[in-house]
């Protein structure tokens, strides 16, 4: 694996890293860590990676790669930049044969996307697209026992994402984080709802296995000064006719990062939350309520695929991360070797993904700035 | 205390009657308890009433109610009917000079609210809508940290009602309160909006003492056949600039009765649900949250008050409800003697939160059958 | 009714006071509420009770009451005193052939415990000990799944009680509550393992059905200058071989109130904890955990019996007094109308579980002063 | 890093590949898998080893790996066999100027621990013991608020393990995690009291810095046919005369690996668990609970070392075990470059907690089986 971004200073690209080890299937062999080709290099030495490796730019990257011969060369690329250089590097790294991890949103807007799912389509490489929330294995067994129809027809999804870092106005300070993902140049048209907005999106879709076909968004600048909205709520259709609620901001003063999915049927619901991942509450309407737990000798296959550990070892986000990174890397494997991938690694979200993620931005900035209730999408 | 409806089968008229003997404060003397003469009779003998003093219907209760001497009379009636009889027997309670305790939503329609505000305010009387959540002593210490600033300027609130018990039709089978529940000739125009919306929207208000100004709802018949709503969220914003989500649902299938509210402010927020009522959550932008309990030598006076026992002895639901009983005969008892209440006794729901409730009503059913995106409140 | 103890300063008289109240079933009609008769009359007045009702003495009042008219004369009386105030008004009621409720600990030693045992037995009346835990739905519903052996053969109880107020030398000052309970004059040769060890204990031999035959105690004076232990651990063996721990301290800086139960059997175990009174934890070896919840369908006769409003109506400490209360006064109310009173009510602790309660103060203190590790029970 | 033990079937040989891993500090380069050279390889040969690093057996690897060159050779080995054994490829590890990584309990027997001890001090070499849970950023921040004497003198310990997993019979069949922990002549004198039993006991001692000093035990084969223990509990005494309860079974049917510890002081007291390995519940006399949480700005120097994201990210199990193989990597890197390592880094459990672990052992099973309650330790 080689990796674009990520020098200091940035915490995704650390995560990306952890997450990458973690399972021992991938090495980090290259990157181009840093336009600044100083900071690339000083990261590149802590990583404890040979100097020739490390690279000024993400294009020399490519080049001089793709000269290594086979089991040298990387094989796939982790692009962890902010927002506005995923497109340039991503397709480089498609049109030049290497296999494509992405962090989220996908891209800096809607026609990007668009132009990226068709190079991904076009080159026949891998492409994954890093929903860290999807890669829980309690969110898989949700959507393992909602495919399986256990709650009957879906009626109703609830899915939040509450941050308070942004209470206050830290832009322009000492907060990378914040200055970049408030900056419209760097994030695109979108604050809170592209940041974290299209997590909640992606997992209403990915644990329901429905898709949203309308929206009405309440979308805010709460903190003066702000050149993005830090809050919104948005109303939803999906296909099958149920109705949803989704919340997404970083105003909520005092809340961490507690991502959390509520979804109900005829006969049942379900509940997870971020915060006590392993756990996963199965309501019924006429008997308890089940703790489903992560580990355990009763989950699904997916559930139990993507957990290390037996019941009550707790794993959690870095472990998340890591599932997506080692699907990624058994289905390559896979791939490598010619042999047909199981259905549980080929199981991290893809360039559809990207791009309904792009097009809720756009629809809900659309929106927010609309006076018609609904907007079709 | 004389009591209007409550006879067999009622769920709340058990749950008033509980509420009022709480205390000791407050002794029930009367009734017309069923629209069957047969029936009041009966639910008039297994409460150990004297026969002479169970009526026939209210009016009877109130003409010979009347003629009793001082101190033997009625000094207040509680009505526990369904909507569609709550406005006649309120008002001619005060044309009779009784003051009026009233189960919630007020009325049928928001005209006959308007109508008995004027009766009220024309009668000078008492007048306590059983709002039950606003009686929660670590609710009503929310409400005070709120007023005292102590979170900054309010930014955002969400609060929920989710319930499960109708997702089945049960309409017209031997459940007496899902059948008048779904019945628009005596519930209203509103269903699960009227039934349990009202709640969440005047724990908001209450909670943090703002006004509601704009909403944009969605609301919905999820179960086939059903004549009225039994689920929706409305889009809020307050007249502070504050936005807000409210969502109640009777369609949550496994979900009790867990009506939760969240605010957040610059510098904080707070969480309470019911199925913890006893706790509040304070949370800081930049210091551990804080767990407040009921019962403790460190809430303000108003959850002092409202609570019965030290900390650790959890108090419920009835002890809520019975809260805004104990308030209210403190009241009358202060106004009786010639005194002033004290500022924690008067603090209970009255005509101004079932004219709000009643106009949420009818906006929520307007904005969810228009195309606008917001309706003016 | 008739009430002993109760006057100005005291918590658990108005506890009792609030849980007869509750249900409609009771009424107070007469008390002797302190040992000064001028503190008896206030406290009387407070409570609406006619002067001539409001007695000197309780020796007065067994006399006055006894020449009244059935129908008007007090059926029981309620005996709330601290502990050495228990056995001579207990006795002396019995002998004039009142009912009794009394609180825990039963008396001031086994000695009297004994004696009273005797008495109840020779009466023929019926005698109520106000153990408040055994009063709640889930503890109820607990022991019913474990008559009902669903958790198999039962191994493992362990049953805590940690309070934190007497965790500074309050003794002598304000605080009635804590002067009286560390003295040994009034409350007999235990503090803590008296106070909350015998409720410990009792939940332990309630819910399993089983009797405890050797103990092994720590006890404890942890503040400096205290007479009473206010700490202890006991290692416990039960009749059917299987273990358990009891732990109860005053000193565990921070807690409430929090009793909390598990107990393990071959197939599964139940886990209660008075902070979430209304949930019953049931676990299983090869399947999730369920949640049982108060007021719902599908919990057995006693739970549902004990329980007022549907699920998601918390109900608390109170109604779990009031539910020994209830009980008491529907088995009473049968037998004076010759009925058969149901299994479910004549479920509260009586004469039995007050004898073992007494023994059980005898024999910790006994183990907590020797060397050998086992005291036979 | 090498690795001896974690063949095919192994649990805690993965647990320390991922440990190891996750942080890019450490590579796993040789290893000795199994005590089949068969097992070895295959197992070798899926993490991706070159075949001549892949030993038959630790004694060839220490030989073999001696004479590589500096840079080149293992740095230190990792030593995940059962108990019995430990001590011979420890020894001869730090003989051959090895450092050392050793899963515990630390040895078979006492006197094992003893050499190892003076084998350990005499060679100067860097040795840890992987008491995993001492390793959460929890932990560390109760260690910490407890040394600056936040909570007042420590007056109470509790500590729990509780454990399901046994509940049946499972040795000699499939489960060879079940299978050796039960056997007398791979596990020691000990089962449930040395495999989880001594991680209890650890981490009452490292998060109060206090010393056991006496202790009586309750210890019990409640399955029919087991060896060894699989459950007890003990009472604690500590050299500051605080008292305490551990409690460690593996019986508790439905109980997965909940490690629980509460301590109290004069002031206040602190409450974790795995369950919520994220949250340290602090609480106070006076004042409400705090929730301190990992990865935030307020915590400690220790637990912020010890996250690696930022709050409501939660990191498990599998991160407070790589905490120790970090720490313990960046004080061999730091003693390597001859640098002063930081506080931070050199906190993991060592040659002493090992020694007092095996003692722990020693003497619960002594006080287990005698008459004397307590047992000096």
């Amino acid at each position: 694996m080689g990796m674009i971004g990520g020098g200091p200073g940035a915490f995704i690209g650390a995560v990306h890293r952890i997450a990458a080890n973690m399972d021992g299937e991938i090495e980090l062999v290259c990157g181009a860590f840093s336009s600044s080709a100083e900071k690339s290099k000083e990261t590149g030495s802590a990583l404890h990676l040979p100097a020739n490796r490390v690279y000024e730019s993400y294009e020399q990257m490519f080049m001089k790669e793709k000269e290594l011969p086979d089991g040298e060369r990387m094989d796939f690329v982790s692009i962890v930049t902010p927002n506005h250089l995923h497109f340039a590097p991503a397709r480089m790294a498609l049109e030049n044969g290497f296999h494509v991890v992405l962090d989220k949103p996908m891209t800096f807007d809607l026609d990007e996307a668009n132009k990226l799912a068709e190079t991904v389509n076009r080159s026949g490489l891998l492409f994954c697209l890093t929903h860290t929330y999807a890669g829980y294995p309690m969110i898989k067994e949700a959507r393992q026992q909602i495919k399986e129809e256990r709650l009957g027809k879906i009626r109703k999804v609830y899915v939040e994402y509450p941050q308070g870092w942004l209470s206050e106005f830290l832009e322009g300070g000492e907060n990378k984080q914040a200055s970049w993902r408030t900056d419209r140049k760097k994030s695109g048209i979108a604050g809170a709802m592209g940041d974290i907005g299209t997590h909640a999106f992606n997992m209403a879709e990915y644990v329901t296995g429905l898709k949203v076909t309308k929206i009405c968004a309440d979308i805010n600048i709460v903190v003066e000064g702000r050149q993005l909205d830090d809050d919104g709520a948005v109303l939803l259709k999906f296909n099958n006719g149920a109705s949803g609620v989704l919340m997404a901001t970083q105003v909520a003063a005092g809340e961490e990062n507690n991502i959390k999915i509520r979804v109900y049927g005829e006969k049942g619901g379900i509940e997870w939350k971020q915060e006590d991942a392993n756990t996963l509450l199965v309501k019924w309407l006429d008997r308890p309520v089940e703790i489903y737990r992560a580990g355990t000798g009763y989950v699904g296959k997916f559930a139990k695929h993507n957990s290390r550990t037996p019941g009550g070892h707790p794993e959690g986000y870095l472990e998340a991360f890591a599932n997506h990174y080692r699907n990624f890397a058994l289905t390559l494997q896979a791939r490598m070797k010619g042999d047909e991938p199981k259905e549980e690694w080929v199981d991290f979200p893809g360039i559809e993904e990207g791009v309904r993620g792009m097009r809720f931005i756009e629809k809900v900035v659309e929106s927010g700035g609309g006076r018609e209730k609904w907007v079709a999408f």
